[in-house]
């Protein structure tokens, strides 16, 4: 499956001329995103640090700045009909080293963007939440989401306060906005170095014949779902009139790190690997598996890629990467 | 009633020698905080603006400093057994005009606070979170502590992310504490000018003989508590060392608006007094009643004064400050 195909649903209409900002475009996300908006005619206005993959964004508007720049923030704000908050920011992990600074760079700085959507004609603001960390160690699964919030990571306490913050300024300015809680997103166009998905990770380190660590036993469980799946999502909450703003995204499918360390080898035709333990993440929790039957009801929208053929699809890519790097 | 009388429970030799910290000391629920807390033979150092109240303070060990000067407040935590985190800082009105300033000043403020106490000895953080804005418009009354949180006001959300932070605090480093979430306190020390409390705005207003001005139809339904039992659970949840972290404290009972007008009138012999309608504000949720049987089956706590006798205690505060301002 391509870009194309997933993205080809009902409601192209609704994006066709729509002027798109894309906060955080050039990272894994924000770079299927601004391709996927692009194709379905939408004018797509990336912007953030330089993209890790320009070409592959090559004709769409672009501005390199910083979050945290207010006067470049407003200037890419002015005249956008949907913004869509695909910043990551920190990893959970390296959150919880500096959780001031994590504060600041994520919530303290959507905020001083909500003050500026405020005074804007801003028709709606799609923001990519953490399904995988907001919710903390889940007492149930699948979660739903109304499930209690308690992150052990400051990166999910960042994520949860900037959706308060939406619900708030929807209340008080009718600042219209919608929450994807994202499981976790894997895929073409995710940088393997970056600690940001354990699947490219795993990936990468077979391709460089390094050994494969995992933290802890390996018996984790976390949902993860394919990035065309997740952009599909997006695009699809951009129409959603209805009375939720908040619904999780995953595959509602749970795999332990060590089955996916085993279907990765399968993919790889390595099947004697054996990953190396290191000691487990107090950041970790034991289980996250998403309930994700609200957006399916809501919208109609559901994870539509196959589990082997998306990995294959990111191995592929990794090794063409690879390849090209030698 | 008086401080001597609520505070006498069983749980007086857990404090006796303590060494506590209350930060914020020097505002409404501080000063008499502080006053509980040396009758119970505690060891207390008031900690936040020049205390309001310096009288009534008189032998308190004080430190006059901003609760953003981390240096004055990493020498307050150090040696403290105990923290009370007190602080009002805005008001719920106040920090939807400038929520970035309410994030800064509260949250990043707070988080800052417990990266200090994760390398002290600190053995609990008792915070005082805001019963009548975390939850924002409730689904069912009274409201208990796992209802969901969705503030409308910017006051909320930063208390909220603070609770987070503990929560997180908690599960990285071991550092004990307890969130009460106390609904609209009222009682003397509360000053009448500064939108603290609608209770003592009434009552001064009626002393200064001004027209009373509610806000709105006068039927939103607040949880009025009397400060003496706010105290009495700060104090009792110190020893608390079952499984829940967070409570409500409230009266569980809801008056309107108007109601608590026309009783304050009684009491003030005031039959005919008619108020005066302003528009309503959209930060007040329309009913905020909290449950409290969790605190009270966990702990024994119980609000124990009379509703009349506490509006009287009031009233008659008000009455003397009144005079003795002439």
């Amino acid at each position: 499956m391509t870009a194309t195909d997933t993205i080809s649903s009902d409601h192209g209409d609704i994006l066709r001329g729509t002027s798109c900002l894309v906060l955080g475009g050039g990272g894994f996300i924000g770079t299927h995103l601004c391709r996927g908006l692009t194709h379905r005619g939408a004018r797509v206005h990336g912007f953030g640090r330089a993209p890790a993959y320009r070409d592959v964004l090559r004709g769409i508007r672009w501005t390199t700045a910083e979050f945290s720049d207010r006067a470049a923030l407003a200037r890419a704000i002015d005249g956008s009909d949907i913004i869509f908050h695909v910043l990551g920011g920190t990893t959970p992990e390296s959150s919880n080293k500096d959780p001031v600074a994590d504060l600041q760079g994520c919530t303290t700085a959507a905020l001083e963007m909500l003050e500026i959507c405020r005074i804007s004609n801003v028709r709606k603001i799609v923001f990519v939440s953490s399904g995988g960390t907001v919710y903390g160690i889940a007492k149930t699964v699948p979660i739903p989401e109304t499930a209690s919030t308690e992150p052990i990571c400051a990166y999910g306490i960042s994520k949860l306060a900037v959706e308060k913050y939406l619900h708030l300024y929807r209340h008080l300015h009718g600042l219209d906005y919608m929450v994807l809680r994202i499981a976790n997103p894997f895929g073409a166009y995710q940088a393997p170095d970056r600690r940001q998905g354990v699947i490219a990770a795993i990936v990468h380190r077979i391709l460089q014949n390094e050994p494969v660590e995992i933290w802890g036993d390996g018996r984790v469980v976390r949902d993860f779902i394919y990035i065309e799946d997740v952009v599909s999502a997006l695009i699809e909450v951009v129409g959603y009139c209805g009375p939720y703003r908040v619904f999780n995204v995953g595959s509602g499918v749970g795999r332990s790190i060590l089955d996916v360390v085993a279907e990765i080898a399968m993919v790889l035709d390595k099947p004697r690997l054996v990953p190396i333990h290191k000691p487990g993440r107090v950041t970790d929790v034991p289980i996250n598996i998403l309930d994700i039957s609200l957006i399916e009801r809501e919208t109609g929208w559901k994870p539509k890629t196959e589990w082997r053929r998306a990995l294959a699809i990111t191995a592929s890519w990794l090794q063409s990467m690879s390849k090209s790097a030698l």
